[in-house]
């Protein structure tokens, strides 16, 4: 059983020896870019981890592997294009480096191409993995145009906004997951298990994703804090203080990001402010200890020795400590 | 055996009764709007009526020939969006209807939905339909890619063009083909064969499409004649005089399209006066009457009863008669 290093180091291995067609260039250049853009693989590692806790071999595994990295890849570069995003992990995105059509046909042709990845699976097993990944895909697809939606509406309730990041962040982990313990011949009971491990990590990692924007470290988020409040984003902290505050607050809430006489500073300082009045950050903090704590749960339920665990634990526990 | 009239019924029977998901709104209803558009169902029919060819049933090709459907009106709506198409038969495209965002996720919806209707394929199956289908959904981008790469280059050859209309047009009519063959328990070779059948009867189809625009008539092409020209655009008609004509009419070729002196009737005259020159019309009607015979001639190799490739006769001049 190979511990999370080596699954990585596999991995990297498998990717960079994929040999892409050349041509034509304008078509599968931009997806080499984008998949050697230095991820950090999260989703093909859980799978391959997956695969070897129930005692499968990892290197049967890396074409789904790679499948759902170059899935995760194609959803970036297209939401790079809805979002207008000219930088992607501290290079320009593909839509700025090539222009919008070549980041649509290229990105379609990454979500093709995934397909052919998935393809390697053992052939007796394709049909039960294509019901997973499929699915899955589709998920993705549906959580991301419920963010778009939420951008529009005035309010969203913080149920529908857990239902948002299941379906656009977690389902994709919940998948990658099953489909390597099917590679690794767990049983049905131990597929749905891990399937639900990862759904409440993935929400975990994206609930703590919020948080941090606003009350982490830079160094810790890797980035400018505030940047969700400057957008005027609907996070879950917002919508934890929306759903609390009085109206005077909610005003505030809402209009702080348009606001051209405030400095960012300023309007960083004063959402902050609102979201402490209403106990946002120990709520949201709650939320995430409850998920990643259901998550580690499940691994005690396997029908595994414990000891088999050990990596997909360390996985849980490198994915929420964002310092690096 | 069923004629292509019932083919056709079944298809639009089968397609009728898909419970797309209902929500989110945004994602799904773009797609149910370009699938029940008005498309020929050309690639679709082609399949069913190879399957049946063959011996096997057309209902249980249904869901195949749905995911090629599928997957070419997903293509149409990305082209639109890169070719800022407002109209798509007669209605407004869906960028324009919905918005670019809207467009390229419920397009990417759409691939993925067509391996979910590929996967209803007999499980056994499954591993070599894939193998058709991705390569040739691969090639669709590619050939699109070429298409775009040529609009900002200078001079393209007949052998570049040619291969650039396979992959965009035919690849697809031809796997399309070759996947029914695959369903209706047709040979290795016979799956080739009516594959090279498809192939070639897509490139005389796309020849045509160019010819038409130029030579036939409003009626038969359902547009205004001459739109290619006013778009400057590479056909094979404007490859052919290209490649013969001299420096002078090559300027002329080259730039009528782009001279605000001229009135839309003085600009088609002019570059048909050209083309005419240069017998670029009979030399393409050459070409496409040489590739429809060898569609045609492929069929009487095929290791079935003569009787049992009417249909796909009927299909073929039924797809190169666009009177109607």
């Amino acid at each position: 059983m190979r511990n999370n290093d080596e699954i990585l180091a596999l991995f990297e291995n498998y990717l960079a020896q994929i040999a892409m067609p050349k041509e034509p260039q304008l078509l599968y250049e931009p997806i080499i870019y984008s998949m050697s853009g230095g991820g950090k693989r999260i989703r093909p590692t859980l799978l391959l981890l997956a695969c070897e806790a129930f005692g499968g071999d990892a290197t049967d595994a890396l074409g789904a592997a790679a499948a759902v990295e170059m899935f995760h890849n194609f959803t970036l570069l297209h939401d790079d294009i809805m979002d207008n995003a000219n930088v992607r992990r501290g290079k320009p995105s593909v839509p700025a480096q090539w222009g919008e059509n070549v980041a649509i046909l290229s990105g379609d042709a990454m979500m093709i191409y995934a397909y052919h990845l998935l393809r390697k699976v053992p052939e007796d097993k394709l049909a039960r993995i294509m019901d997973i990944f499929t699915p899955m895909a589709l998920q993705v697809c549906e959580g991301q145009q419920y963010d778009m939606d939420f951008e529009q509406r005035q309010k969203v309730s913080m149920a529908e906004y857990m239902n948002m990041i299941e379906l656009k962040t977690s389902v994709l982990l919940a998948g990658s997951a099953m489909i390597g313990a099917v590679l690794g011949d767990a049983s049905e009971e131990d597929c749905r298990k891990i399937y639900r491990y990862a759904l409440e990590l993935g929400l975990a990692f994206q609930l703590q994703d919020d948080w941090l924007d606003s009350f982490g470290t830079e160094e810790e988020l890797g980035k400018k804090i505030g940047g969700d409040i400057l957008e005027g984003k609907k996070t879950c902290l917002m919508q934890h203080a929306m759903s609390h505050a009085t109206e005077e607050d909610r005003d505030i809430l809402r209009n702080t990001h348009l606001d051209s006489s405030l400095s960012d500073e300023e309007k960083i300082a004063r959402v902050k402010a609102i979201f402490e009045r209403y106990d946002a950050s120990h709520t949201i903090l709650r939320m995430i200890s409850t998920r990643f704590e259901r998550a580690i749960a499940i691994l005690d339920t396997l029908d595994i020795a414990s000891e088999r665990t050990e990596y997909l634990r360390v996985f849980a526990e490198n994915l929420m400590d964002r310092k690096k």
